[in-house]
């Protein structure tokens, strides 16, 4: 088999992404009465040992301000639903009442890919959906709790798959706001402020076809033309997630910019070489979709493109309307690609985003 | 394109398993010792506020014996490496250890599936292995933390991926032990007990590679006839993990192998159709390779297919030899299936396990 035919031949195989669904919890809270819960939170806190005046200086310090971030979703709204219930609780409930509301009147999929950062309980809120709904023959992939990368590694996992796949994203990171807030109250942290005021709820339902059913279908579709993904050297420290009942424990250090800047460009060019496209001769005419992380990510990725802050709008449009929430993000920019009828038959997208390693993950998808 | 070709064409495209290793950390120690360990561990425990007797009397009724587990591989031994260390720190410097000691010699692959029910960080040591290697190009799935389901949906999914892959399976208990005495000398529980004496360290590395090159490869091969999983109805409660730095917060329910039982001959013939299989029929003919989740779950699943417990020798001797060693047992049973001569190529392999849901999962396989 030469390697032409091989491609093709795997190509053919492989699914097509032909439906993307957003869903969110609750109605958004503007970031500064985020905030302001935050600050209030802190000063009625009975862990407080530090004084009003320093926690407040702290986040005004540190916070991702309005100007960065409008508005989040943000479920719990810095209160607990019941003191007696643990944080993995929370969003457990949360997330199966998400699964209700996606699924109502839907039939029942073949296979879930499950992607999340913030679900730490097993069996997962999806298990114990899939059993009440009698789907008991749903297969499940529970997939990279607490290290979602975008959700780029599981759509490239989906999108290889020899049969239709939904792929499920959801963060609920605002149940930790509280425990953040108690936190800040004992010491001073700028980490947490940023953590506290960066991340956000949603989750979002990919759902993808076989290639030869998708002819019939004659939706829009997204095709995988190449994937990549690579490990920074010495940035383990990085991003770390560790599993806790009562705390975030996610960290992410200073440099994770500056290195993501450093190996953004050469990621980039090999990802396109997987797809027979060159990086410097394409990338004007690329749609990109690129995880907005954080503010400083985007304009570093921007800087290493040498492209106009205007080829990743998308990006900063969805970071300032709804904040960073983590797996969900990616799919949500593939969706405005997928059902924006001013992006033709043909396009090509750029899908980038980072995650705990640090890994760098890249998608080239096509639009179809 | 019609089933039968469709069949073909997939098969076709799919991975072959053709070589299983297996690694323990440490020497086996006696099952007997262990409980000798649990016990003293207790009795001297600066937590301690039960009597020494009520202890040593739940450890003698609960714990697993030394007639159904005769020694166990455990890195720790009921010592923490370094009381400063967390659980996850501890697991995670084994786990790192274990995969220098598989890979040394080693060609970078392609892409690892990493399973595992016992580490929970993110990046996980595997992501800081293969940055320390400099093999920053491997794709990696974090994959079903904690929730192994005997590393079935791992190897079903691997096997369908387009590319050769290592499948990872690790599984570092013995830390946990200690904080089991911990716990045990706090109030009766016993499901510490049984879980302090029936999980064991252990790691495993499948590798598989494409179709069209194991042909050239003329070795033995494991190739996937068929994969099915179902989740139990209201058992969301029965096996039950939960993320925490300092516990290992699995539950297993006394009801779990009754469960399994009402389902797993319903399940196991469906799985049997989907290979175009009678089970019935074909049920003496199956190599069996059933997780040993405990000894009640091995009997009541022999009592369901009505075959001589001597089909199920080589789960029963693995439990004996070694005790549970949640994600790598399938794995190490289908690496003797692999290995031994006496099994031709053209012998049908039933793969059954079970996890968190609870699920049953199950392959089948045919050895090429």
């Amino acid at each position: 088999m030469n390697k032409e035919y091989k491609l093709d031949f795997i190509r053919n195989h492989m699914n097509i992404i032909n439906n993307i669904s957003m869903f969110f919890p609750v109605a958004p809270i503007s970031q500064e009465k985020l905030i302001f819960l935050l600050k209030n939170k802190v000063i009625t806190s009975k862990y407080l040992n530090r004084t009003k005046e320093d926690i407040e200086a702290e986040i005004d310090k540190y916070s991702v301000n309005s100007s960065k971030i409008n508005q989040r979703a943000l479920t719990t709204q810095i209160k607990k639903f019941d003191e007696l219930m643990a944080v993995p609780e929370i969003c457990d409930e949360i997330i199966y009442g998400l699964l209700e509301r996606i699924y109502q009147g839907k039939k029942q999929p073949n296979h879930i890919e499950y992607v999340t950062s913030t679900e730490h309980s097993i069996p997962t809120s999806l298990q114990r959906f899939l059993a009440y709904k009698g789907w008991n023959n749903t297969y499940i992939n529970n997939f990279f709790d607490r290290g979602c990368a975008g959700a780029l590694p599981a759509i490239h996992n989906a999108l290889n798959l020899p049969y239709a796949t939904d792929i499920f994203c959801a963060e609920i990171f605002s149940p930790y706001v509280d425990l953040i807030a108690q936190n800040l109250a004992q010491k001073p942290n700028p980490q947490l402020v940023i953590e506290g005021t960066l991340f956000s709820d949603a989750s979002v339902l990919c759902s993808t076809i076989p290639q030869k059913n998708f002819k019939k279908a004659k939706s829009n579709g997204l095709e995988l033309l190449a994937y990549n993904e690579i490990i920074i050297p010495d940035t383990h420290k990085g991003i770390h997630f560790r599993s806790s009942t009562d705390k975030l424990n996610l960290s992410v250090l200073p440099y994770v910019p500056a290195k993501i800047k450093e190996y953004v460009l050469d990621f980039t060019k090999e990802l396109c070489k997987k797809a027979n496209l060159d990086f410097e001769k394409e990338k004007n005419s690329f749609v990109y979709a690129v995880h907005p992380g954080g503010p400083k990510i985007l304009t570093n990725i921007q800087e290493e493109f040498n492209l106009p802050l205007s080829y990743f709008q998308n990006s900063i449009d969805l970071l300032y309307n709804y904040g960073n929430f983590s797996s969900p993000t990616c799919p949500v920019l593939l969706k405005n690609i997928l059902e924006n009828p001013a992006i033709k038959k043909g396009q090509k997208i750029l899908a980038i985003a980072a995650g705990p390693g640090i890994t760098i993950n890249g998608l080239v998808l096509n639009k179809i």
